[in-house]
């Protein structure tokens, strides 16, 4: 059908089961064609087809609601609750998000990107439901990935214990970005095999009515060996134990079987969990045969062969440089252990843990754990390297805090994706990090200007033992320099002038630098003369060349990828005023509002943080010295 | 024996057991003289008398480690470990800390102060030893309540599968600070009355051998029958399916159990989890007797009677105040939920539980849960009310900022415990919420000048309907003042002037308000004329009031208690540079260093957060102006 003209999902509830699966079939052709041309999150959707289609026909949104945890795989859903069209625009600025959205559509109930969220806002649903004294399905569906997240497992202990009507759609696709770990994982992959136990349900009990009937505690005994079949019977124990109603495994591409337990499911009294086999990538060759993860989310693909398109760089992937450099160093220094909250690939850890499997920890989607273990190696005088992206140290705030700073142990972290992230959006912006560690005592925050600088502070921060420190580096791409055979460690705290000039200062670090000196170069063209510093150090601030630069009272513009509140430019003007300098400071950055999806730089365009803009408040101060 | 003498735990070695017993009743008769002199966690560490003791005469610190989770109950081991003759300085200025601290004594291998982190840091020692190739014991002592808590969850599920050596004690005592909840809360609860299941594991066995022996499949399933008795026989099995064998549940006051048990853990391979039923405030009357937390942590009492001394307090507790306004306004909103996450009695919601049941969510050590339950309340149209310490919710960063006020949902956050807390120290200074939400947009963050505004706030707070509001309220009491009938509603962002005054202009807020009139008078006496402004909207800044007050150039002097770097005083100075303004502005506030413990009052003067430095600067800046 063209599913364009999808309106509403009101239309399921007629359909036959081989309409079922025809309409199966478009939304999968649908999907693989729109993703090839914009990326996107195909796997994961892919693998969610039957599933989304058949929880729209048994439930009536948005009276019942649904909560995609993470929300990657709410494409189908997208589409079902008639946004089809807007596919072309999928995750593009102004465009179709990637996730579900509030503002999209009043079937989005629940707003997503970071994990583990679902059975935490399910619950307030479900409790806001039992107050009014309303009558809906709340219905979280997470995946067995989401589920190691610790605020899934504070929710599951809550759920279980308030006995709340609720159902649980666990999506079991074995693998969550990359390959799970866990022992929640083992305890699901007992379950996924333990559909033959079920078969022997029977017998177990016909063996059982064999057991001698005698009197007293003997007969006492015999019913405690009954009720001990359930953890056989039903075989989902931990869930039983965390108080839920256990249905499962099934098979989330079988409509019956989907059918059949949802339907059961909705006349459990109390939590109940619905254990759904799905396969990732489903239908289409290339991302069913992915064991790594590269197919949960992707660029634009050719989709008959699945090769991805490959876009025009300079220099190597920030992750791998940073994580080759790490791995390199750690052949000589075995203090080095590496730690990354289920993002080997994406932090490009790979070659790390195949060279050094004892000391490469994926510790699963656990933020928090990720952070305190590095904090208990480092009380070892191990060197941890924790690789974690902005947007989820998030999640590790507190234990960065009271676990990492409090007590000034040698952490060093790698903030991959600092600054904006592009199609994921807002959700995934790393730019809160600056102010949320430079509060933070004993921290100390670089940013290096390109590659070969970021290979040097690899180095820093390995052989710094001050404390913790962090090296931010953005997504994507560096920018093709030459690089050093030798490392060597920056001396903390230290600037460098890139650029002299006497008319107005330029302070900036990271990927903002090129846009300085862009702007410097086409100002000398009118004969205002900038001095561009590459202010690599963020905390603590290069003290002397401040002193400098405020003496010369020169106007001081400062530019930064990140929130302006509490941010770079705030550091600097903390300084400014502890010393009661009076030079005019002038900040660039992010402002006071979230940062939605779309090319990074038509991001930047919108907000204002742009070569054109750093020249215009250059041009705006300058005469006021002169 | 004099505790004084102890200088190293060794001595325990050769105590036979009635020894270990009059050393036991010797520490409790200590500590509760002790702490009944400088207050502190009497009851948790009334329960771990025996425990602690075998631990240390068992295993071998500091080569073994024990990381006490929480640390709060970390009295026996700082006795044990030589420091008996500090605690007439405990939790006191300079004196010895409640909590482990790195620096105080090499037996303390692990800092803490918030819940939950043991079991990470302990998988990071764990691994370094492994990686070192070293031979040693790491023993995490977990409570029950600590156990919820996501990132203790996060870690079981990584150690279970990692199946690392290490040694989990966990002190089930029925109650962490308030009586615990959940489904975790549940299993506990029947293991503690499994024994007598494991009594009829030799006849269930007899039993079992009398199935009739048959070929095939019938064999194998009886296989499957016998192994189903595990779930019997091993009665932990949610720890079992975590990948932990279990031992327990045995007596924490019996060191014969203690010992027995302890010594079967040793030789276990891979994770094991004690589990120990202890009580809380054992040997101690009033505190044996307690059920609400109330001997959980204490001020000074008297030993006889077990009555608490009354410290003068001028007017209502600020938590009672809080939680009883929002209770009164719930009488006719139905609107308002409350959630806390384990602290009914810290932030005294007793009140609003009794009253409204349904509306009332103790949610457990679960600070993300309750974050993100509450963003899933405010998405049905309720209004919840979080009440939370400034230091938890840390652990909820994250939440707040991705589930919360990026999707701008109604959630009334009530910041208990904001600024210095005093004796527990610097693991529970409440400083760092400003810096870390005034960079997060749509929030807005208040803090009132006394208890008569504090109510106020908290329609204001009930009454908006603009996204998050954060109400910050600080610990102890409110300073007496009339209080109006009538509740009304500020307006957002509004400032108020207290005194008016030509000369400078002092911005503050909450606790700091008395500090900043006190200056001006005296101040008035040398001919010197300030103005007192109650910034009592930290977000959104009152913006028309800075302009006036910058347009009129006066020096200007930001006085709060909390982090400097990124907080109010940046605010000011970031509002001043967007402007262009000029106006000197200097800021006073907490350093970038973490606060100890101590009385607030020295704690203040030894940051120099007073009167006297606020006079000080102002004398410093007037003359510049004049």
């Amino acid at each position: 059908m063209d599913l364009t003209t999808i309106t509403s999902p009101s239309f399921l509830k007629s359909l036959s089961k081989s309409e079922l699966e025809t309409l199966a079939q478009d939304i999968r052709t649908f999907l693989i064609e729109k993703c090839s041309i914009t990326g996107g999150h195909i796997g994961p959707n892919l693998g969610v087809v039957e599933l989304t289609i058949m929880l729209h026909k048994m439930f009536d949104s948005p009276k019942d609601k649904f909560l995609w945890d993470v929300g990657h795989q709410a494409y189908v859903h997208k589409i079902l609750t008639g946004r089809a069209s807007q596919f072309d625009t999928l995750r593009q600025f102004k465009g179709l998000c990637g996730f579900p959205k509030l503002v999209e559509s009043e079937h989005d109930e629940w707003e997503t990107g970071h994990s583990s969220t679902s059975l935490s806002a399910a619950m307030g649903m479900a409790a806001a439901r039992d107050i009014k004294k309303e009558d809906n399905y709340v219905i979280p569906i997470i995946g067995d990935g989401a589920l190691t997240g610790g605020m899934a497992l504070e929710a599951l202990n809550h759920i279980g214990h308030a006995k709340t009507n609720m159902i649980v759609i666990l999506n079991d696709n074995e693998m969550s970005i990359a390959p799970n770990v866990g022992a929640l994982h083992s305890i699901l992959g007992r379950l996924r095999t333990a559909k033959e136990y079920a078969k022997a349900k029977e017998e177990m009990e016909s063996l059982i009515h064999k057991i001698p009937v005698v009197g007293g505690k003997l007969a006492q005994t015999a019913e405690r060996v009954k009720d001990s079949l359930k953890y056989l019977v039903v075989s989902g124990v931990f869930f039983e134990e965390m108080g839920f109603k256990y249905l499962g495994p099934i098979d989330g591409h079988d409509f019956e079987a989907l059918e059949t337990t949802l339907n059961y499911a909705k006349n459990v009294e109390g939590p109940v969990l619905v254990h759904v086999l799905t396969k990732k990538g489903k239908g289409y060759k290339p991302a069913e045969e992915d064991t790594i993860g590269t197919w949960h989310g992707t660029g634009p693909y050719k989709m008959e062969t699945g090769d991805f398109v490959k876009s025009a760089v300079k220099g190597p992937a920030w992750s791998s440089l940073i994580a080759d450099t790490v791995t390199k160093i750690a052949t000589d220094d075995n203090r080095i252990a590496t730690i990354t909250p289920a993002m080997p690939v994406g932090s490009k850890l790979e070659g790390f843990a195949k060279a050094f499997p004892n000391r490469f920890f994926d510790v699963g989607i656990a933020e928090q754990h990720a952070a305190t273990m590095a904090a208990g190696l480092a009380t070892q005088k191990m060197k941890p390297f924790l690789a974690i992206y902005s947007t989820f140290l998030q999640r590790a705030y507190d234990q960065v805090l009271h676990d990492i700073a409090r007590p000034n142990l040698n952490v060093f972290i790698g903030i991959d994706r600092a600054g904006l992230v592009g199609a994921d959006g807002e959700t995934h912006q790393g730019v809160f990090d600056i102010s949320f560690l430079r509060a933070l005592p004993n921290m100390v925050i670089m940013m290096p200007k390109d590659e070969n600088e970021g290979q040097h502070m690899v180095k820093t921060a390995i052989d710094y033992d001050g404390g913790p420190i962090a090296l931010r580096y953005p997504r994507g791409n560096g920018l093709g320099v030459p690089m050093d055979k030798e490392l060597k460690a920056l001396p903390i705290g230290s600037w460098e002038v890139l650029r002299e000039g006497k008319d107005a200062v330029i302070l900036t670090f990271g990927t903002t630098i090129p846009m300085a000196l862009e702007a410097a170069t086409q100002l000398a063209t009118e004969g205002i003369d900038v001095e561009i510093v590459n202010a690599r150090f963020i905390k603590p601030l290069d003290e002397e060349m401040l002193h400098r630069i405020m003496r010369e009272q020169k106007p001081v513009i400062t530019l930064e990828e990140a929130v302006l509140a509490g941010g770079f430019g705030s550091a600097v003007l903390e300084f400014a005023a502890d010393h009661h300098y009076t030079a005019t400071i002038d900040r660039i950055g992010i402002p006071d509002e979230f940062i939605e999806h779309g090319n990074v730089n038509q991001l930047l365009e919108e907000i204002n943080v742009t070569t054109d803009e750093t020249m215009a408040r250059v041009r705006k101060l300058v005469p006021l010295k002169k």
